[in-house]
């Protein structure tokens, strides 16, 4: 009789076969009522109130995790986390997701019971509804996530809507999977919290939809780091931003690891992606509860279009690039 | 000066960058009137019209197509197509779609051009807009393609619709890339028919609208086989579905494969996936053109709901399951 602890159970993926996988992916799932088909059928059925708006994300093993770093309901939880912080970005509001699934033969079968609760508890949280997926063999295992979400009566927040006079405002965590990543990378599993937001994004859900309900003129998710992210912000909007230094807190993690590698915390805060925390551009006044004043919105100067720091261009890693690791 | 001839071209992925690849991709796209956000934001944004309807499909190297059988161009559209045909085997209307792509960093640039080519033209007949994506490493070409449709006025035909006293019909090719699949499996490159319905399936764009308006109770796209896809109907549907082998013509290439490999060509037919013809069951009466009758719905017999085949059961392989090749 096969054992049912986690790590002394002997399936693999290839032994419960894809239709054992499918199984174990959708039990015990809910359906909300705007979902009228879920899987099961060619395709899943469900109501957009106003316009959609969707994004999708590739997560593939050794490239965006590590199965030695994170655990699967780990990796569950962040494919969902990085793509709603897409809906997030644009002031809309999560609606259905579904995944494709790549898996090694031999993976064990308990990794995959993990991951499906570690979707399902990220999406719950998100408050996005699984309504389907695929899965097939890959060496690696790879994930692809699509969300689609609704306008529900606001407008989208693009990237190029931000005016001169306006405030830069911050919401979630900045710097914290950074700290974290060089910390992992130095064999390291602590400071904890760090780590733990390496391994899995804290998506500020709900905060994207306030901003646009506030009035944001332009909005994204930190995915590369705050400075090149501002940047498409500025660039899209032919604007320059100016960011105040001293408007940073430091969070204690993020210090911790600074000072174990000799770097300057706020390179973490400036530079650090993948907190997929939602930066946002408002016009004066009170922001929404939650977001944080770290900037001003000016007219570009003689440099054109731009992110600055107190003033001054900031130095030093500017943001992720796939293919471009070296450079 | 780099040439612009095919092949001679020596940038790779990892030269031309993920931006460079993504400008590759998004080159010259159209954007229909339903969408007012295409890529280039944190998501995209378009209209639909009644629910949504969507679909997933993950494609990898050497598991659902292999370069040295492939063109580019071939694996672009295949991505599309087979996507595409589930939003058809639920008579909706395309909408959107999004590429999440897994690149290794050597592979030619001129491979993505190739690809992004072939997607567009394949979307262009499907009738589908390319919204946006997302680009990764991966050690083997990796593609996941999501599709949204929309309801547009017409339930969504599922597959536990069928009635008996139906007819069973299909609309599309049978056994065609299953013939091809065998003959690229023992080195052979022809008929070229069969090998490039292999390459790329001929999904009958606008067949499942049609029948959904005709008043189709079921339908699915032919993936795995018309027996084990039938047989989907059959159990959701609680019936007994019963198919003439008179009914079906065999198309000259999977003759020819068949007297080849020294197979019953109708075994193609029957069994072969890849197709990705419409299947649907329909009240008695006038079928919508494009679709061929094959089949009687009945009541369920004392074995239950299934299928068979000129009243008997048919021998053989009945589908295609993912980790269970040997079985």
């Amino acid at each position: 009789m096969a054992s049912e602890t986690t790590g002394q159970n002997p399936q693999t993926a290839s032994e419960v076969g894809e239709f054992g996988i499918i199984a174990t992916i959708i039990k015990g799932l809910g359906r909300p009522p705007a979902v009228s088909v879920g899987p099961g059928d060619d395709a899943a059925v469900f109501l957009v109130n106003g316009s959609a708006v969707t994004s999708t994300d590739m997560l593939v093993e050794g490239v965006e995790f590590r199965r030695d770093w994170s655990s699967a309901a780990e990796v569950g939880r962040k494919s969902v986390a990085v793509n709603v912080a897409d809906l997030e970005a644009m002031g809309a509001k999560p609606v259905a997701m579904v995944i494709g699934f790549g898996i090694p033969a031999d993976l064990p079968a308990e990794w995959v019971r993990e991951f499906a609760k570690g979707v399902r508890a990220e999406a719950d949280l998100a408050g996005i509804a699984l309504v389907g997926g695929d899965i097939t063999e890959a060496d690696k295992v790879t994930i692809g996530v699509t969300v689609i979400g609704e306008t529900a009566g606001l407008d989208p927040v693009l990237r190029n809507g931000a005016e001169p006079g306006e405030i830069v405002a911050v919401c979630g965590r900045l710097g914290w999977a950074a700290a974290g990543l060089a910390a992992l990378e130095r064999g390291f599993r602590s400071p904890r919290a760090a780590v733990d937001a390496q391994r899995v994004p804290s998506v500020p859900y709900g905060a994207g939809r306030m901003a646009a309900r506030a009035g944001a003129t332009a909005m994204l998710d930190v995915s590369d780091g705050l400075l090149a992210d501002l940047n498409h912000i500025a660039q899209a909007s032919g604007v320059w931003i100016d960011l105040d230094s001293g408007a940073f807190e430091i969070p204690e993690p993020v210090a911790v690891v600074a000072a174990a590698v000799n770097k300057d915390p706020l390179d973490f805060v400036l530079t650090g992606g993948e907190d997929h925390a939602l930066a946002a551009c408002f016009p004066p006044g009170e922001l929404p509860e939650g977001f944080t004043a770290v900037g001003v919105v000016h007219a570009p100067g003689q440099d054109g279009p731009g992110v600055t720091v107190d003033g001054r261009p900031h130095e030093g890693h500017g943001g992720w690039e796939h293919f471009q690791h070296g450079q």
